[in-house]
């Protein structure tokens, strides 16, 4: 059984998120959305608010949804997968994951990180712009599921 | 079964293409190399040539060679393979592998493409500077595999 | 009056061209779309067929096409328009016109040059690659307009 | 009437700035600079500082200047205006302009945006690497108008 | 007598820099690795502890290591050297050190920089990321010099 | 003795060459200005008239030019020289560059590659452009030295 993990903080999801987990759950036998706890960054929504929205926002029974604040690696060998699923959308982007691919490599060899390009459609979209659009009391429903919109709304009340 | 097709012109295969075909054959059951004839281009080595390297630098079981001359997407149905395989070295591959996976997506949307970030050892290795060395009569024995460095002798002799 | 040129190669027009095409007549008075001969390049459409295939393919009054072969700061100065218009896709695209921009600038000061990021639809689409699938026998439909479609067909039968 | 908004933060306005005031209000009719008050960035000048400065830079009679702290789009729609100007200077500017001009569109499909690129003399010029040198007490004359030299000085004595 | 200067805030020390201390130290007479205090980036370790390291783990007399918070330029100018040596690891670099670079030459004309590209074994390596690994008890024993495995262990203890 | 070399093909050298070349000859003892012959780039200038044009537009006595057609690596070894001296100017210089550093440095490890980042007066410029003008009649005097400017117009009469 090929098991693949999809790790990101999801502050919060977006369409594009979605995207990725539905086109990645179609290849693997099971995919696990792995949110990174990321306290060191202030994240507007906590551990349990992230995860809930993508449970809410996925139907497929291939994936679960799954909180994590120790290394990437760490995390899938512990649950056994070989597989990091990682969405590509920039070049910004890009350095930065050639960086973490290398350096995951040199944690843990057993592991391989494959990189899905966004699709077209959403590749300018990123969890910070929605928070700054919603911010500003901008309408965010074509960016992210109708969980986190709402939730959005109430943040910025 | 999940069946992959990593594609290229590997004119010729590198010690950074044979790193990427080792990699993915972990991940999937049967993984086919297709090699683009590529004709418009001008092939320093003739389509039979570029497969025979990759058949001998290869052992994997679960590893094909073919080589094809038609849209990438439908040598990929044709071989009832749903996912591409590619490598990402650099900056200019990623804009080039974003508008051709956007492409493909248009052209055919049951067909996903996975990158694999090159090994950090290969990743300023490219076909044309290894025959840019091998031309100018460059030790290339350290960036390809030795059937490919033979070759490269006969040519530029 | 405001009068803008747009140029390029338009070897051929494709989906994204237009959508800058339109957007841009909206804010000229006039907007000449400029089609650079580049005889040198090869084009595989005459000036011609490629004046012949925007003109079909635009409808509004405001947008007027000519072939030109000289510098396109002489022949912006010539039709006496102050602005260049240019479509923005990708970062090898940005690096080539911020160039521009400053020769532009350094040969007439009197001109000036405005980007357009391309739709994010469009983003991927450029006229070579069009004819790379054409020349595949692939589906071009949804890439340029029914003219271009027709005269790829034509070239590549 | 042509009427343009160019948005920043302008903490403080440089002479690339300047030189971006200058050709834009050429081709527009009016143009509205608008300074983004960004609170959540602490910015060094407070927003009448920073119209201040500008204000006694620019000495056209086209040009406007206004504080906005809603979305771009929303203070251009309000202002009646139907173009936004931004300057480009670097890749990194690429991106993020890029993302902004497919968001402001998916906001508001009236308003258009359109790039200019930084004069070559100015392209490497930010108003942070202007605080970062003026906070060391080196000389900051040749990057900023002479009202934005004297209240650095006065913030970092 | 040829000096140079090679500067950063190293909060780590890397074998990335290692490996530009070592390479660089061969050309010219005598090489300043120049500690930046940075104290608004609030670094992990203080200046001396940065400054202890990299004095601990590089062994060559023609390099000598002090703190410094001027300009750099200025700090340059100070200890008579005409040279700034930077490390070019990725984009992101170059941008910023293309900048810096035009900055420097406004400042001083008598200082010339001088870049060189990273070891492609250390290229994904940077301070940040060892940080990173460190605090999630990551293994960075192939990442930084012996004193900095110590001593980012005793920080995140 | 510091003997340097600065390699490119010089088809025809341009202000920003003579700029890299002047800074760089202050640095190093000796300067060697090594043209690649380059025949399968079918350059617009003989090698010899590629020489004659950049030695008229040097003065210093410490820059010597020299023509080579293998690889850079073995002719600044056959030189004595330790030191290559780039020019970086744009993005995908910068790509170019990292790759043909770590290549060379797996050729030879005791040569070491330098960069130098062109002024930002002449970092738009490239000797293709500077062609591309004088084949369409443009003016190219503040872009090439007099003897380039002379020599282009000849070949383009």
């Amino acid at each position: 059984m090929k098991r693949a993990v999809y790790a990101g903080t999801f502050d919060p999801v977006t369409l594009g998120h979605l995207d990725i987990i539905e086109r990645s759950s179609k290849i693997f036998d099971e995919l696990i959305v792995a949110v990174a706890e990321n306290k060191e960054k202030f994240p507007l929504f906590s551990l349990n608010e992230r995860i809930e929205m993508i449970e809410k926002s996925v139907k497929s029974r291939k994936v679960k949804v799954e909180g994590f604040s120790d290394l990437l690696v760490d995390f899938a060998e512990r649950k056994n997968a070989k597989i990091i699923i990682k969405g590509l959308r920039a070049m910004s982007d890009f350095e930065y994951e050639f960086q973490q691919s290398s350096i995951n490599r040199n944690l843990n060899k057993e592991i391989e990180s494959f990189y899905v390009m966004t699709n077209e459609k959403f590749f300018y979209l990123s969890s910070s712009i929605v928070k700054e659009i919603a911010s500003l009391k901008g309408n965010v429903s074509m960016f992210v599921p109708s969980i986190a919109e709402k939730k959005l709304k109430e943040k910025f009340r």
